[in-house]
């Protein structure tokens, strides 16, 4: 078993349970389940600036995301991320795929969206390694419609076992979540883990999008990044009279300290 | 006793009790124990907008606050905040003076700083009316030395029990943090609960003041207020290279369940 596996406590994991995923809800057979992650200060920041990956969360926390990572077909993050952290994106709970288990069972297919094709994805990279070495799956990279990439682009993605899929996008380029969440379901992935960065969870906080979204998982870390940093704070709202008012407020909320940090457990309660 | 009368649980107390002020500290007479306590959003928000009172925590929450205030000599909040949300900053807890103990027993002494004489205090603010009622002690104010108040400006604040005190303000108008944590404790308070709002708690925050607080104590409430609210986000710190770095984490870390929120509680753990 490799050096890195990681094991998260039962006690832990089944105050977390009543938020992930059921092995397939058969009344939207084609629509993946939704968890919504990700970890900040107290200060709402993930990381100091844009594109520097920020240490934040206690080894407790990392070994609740590898847990996370276990319990869902998918894991997700926006392009940024990717080229910002060279994420590994695989599960490394003791006894899945590659960590003491058979196969690759268990092991989360990582999903990157690229709606502008910054994300050049090569041999050196983690997640590309890590499938060739049979301790994940090969990465799916979501990219815009009309413009088709240059040959050869996706050669290491294939290679490992990827697929590159396209989706359209809106004038301003970018893709609809429901689009996503849906080809992800008629692929077959039951279950979606998105992690960030600060795009795609502010866009999924949002009145528009938080609808599509089943739980939210959050970990904050008892630190203090200062400003500038890249933030989760959602476009505000306003009601018909123009008055502003909270974004939204969780429902069925369990708060678990793990180690240093918290981890709050919740689904979205607004519309 | 007054129907407001709030109770906080002993349980809850017991968890909170280790950060909060020695009866003194003889240590250092003069000088007070400085807690530092605000409530925020997912979002790091304290209210939507300047100037809204924004109701974020539920009622354990608020009973624990008034709790705290049982525990300290004076609560500090900035004139932002007297003007904006009309504060009663008397102690409702259960036994303290006014709300079934006697006299004005465990009632702390409000303080607003207000260095730009923005306050104007009279008779219909809610802290004069407790006051005048025998249900909490008459404010102090803090003003700039500089700026001699208008005739009868203070009369209804000294009418009330309080007092006018002032102290030299910087190029900018601003007080040293170090000279009012030292007149409250030369005047006798042992004890100071800071709770707000956003421009005191990120001063605070900063590495040039965090040295003055002995213990911070934030409620976390499970919503997002959204863009272009008051956020507790202070100013970023930069190492001798220049490279950003974190502002600053807690040590001696608590997170206590309460209600729906959180309450972290913790002591400064950087220089």
């Amino acid at each position: 078993m490799p050096r890195n596996t990681l094991s998260f406590p039962s006690t832990s994991a089944t105050q977390i349970e009543p938020y992930l995923p059921e092995p397939r809800d058969l009344a939207r057979p084609l629509y993946p389940h939704v968890t919504l992650t990700y970890a900040t200060s107290l200060d709402a920041n993930l990381s100091l600036s844009p594109g520097v990956q920020t240490a934040l969360s206690g080894p407790q926390s990392k070994a609740m995301t590898h847990f996370l990572r276990s319990k869902h077909a998918a894991i997700l993050i926006g392009a940024g991320t990717a080229i910002a952290d060279d994420p590994s994106l695989n599960c490394r709970i003791e006894g899945v795929g590659g960590y003491g288990g058979p196969g690759l069972n268990g092991q989360p297919r990582p999903v990157v969206l690229d709606a502008k094709g910054r994300w050049k994805v090569n041999e050196d990279n983690k997640v590309i390694k890590l499938a060739k070495e049979g301790r994940g799956l090969g990465p799916w990279v979501i990219g815009a419609q009309d413009t088709p990439p240059e040959d050869g682009r996706y050669k290491a993605l294939t290679e490992a076992g990827g697929l590159y899929i396209t989706l359209p996008t809106d004038s301003r380029g970018r893709f609809d979540w429901g689009d996503i969440f849906n080809i992800l379901g008629t692929n077959g992935l039951f279950s979606v883990m998105v992690e960030g960065g600060g795009v795609v969870i502010n866009e999924l906080l949002s009145p528009r999008y938080i609808g599509l979204v089943d739980s939210v998982i959050v970990t904050i870390a008892p630190v203090w990044l200062g400003k500038d940093g890249v933030q989760v704070c959602p476009e505000e709202r306003r009601n018909e009279g123009g008055v502003k008012m909270s974004v939204g407020r969780l429902k069925d909320v369990r708060w678990l300290p793990l180690g240093e940090d918290v981890v709050l457990c919740g689904r979205p309660g607004w519309q």
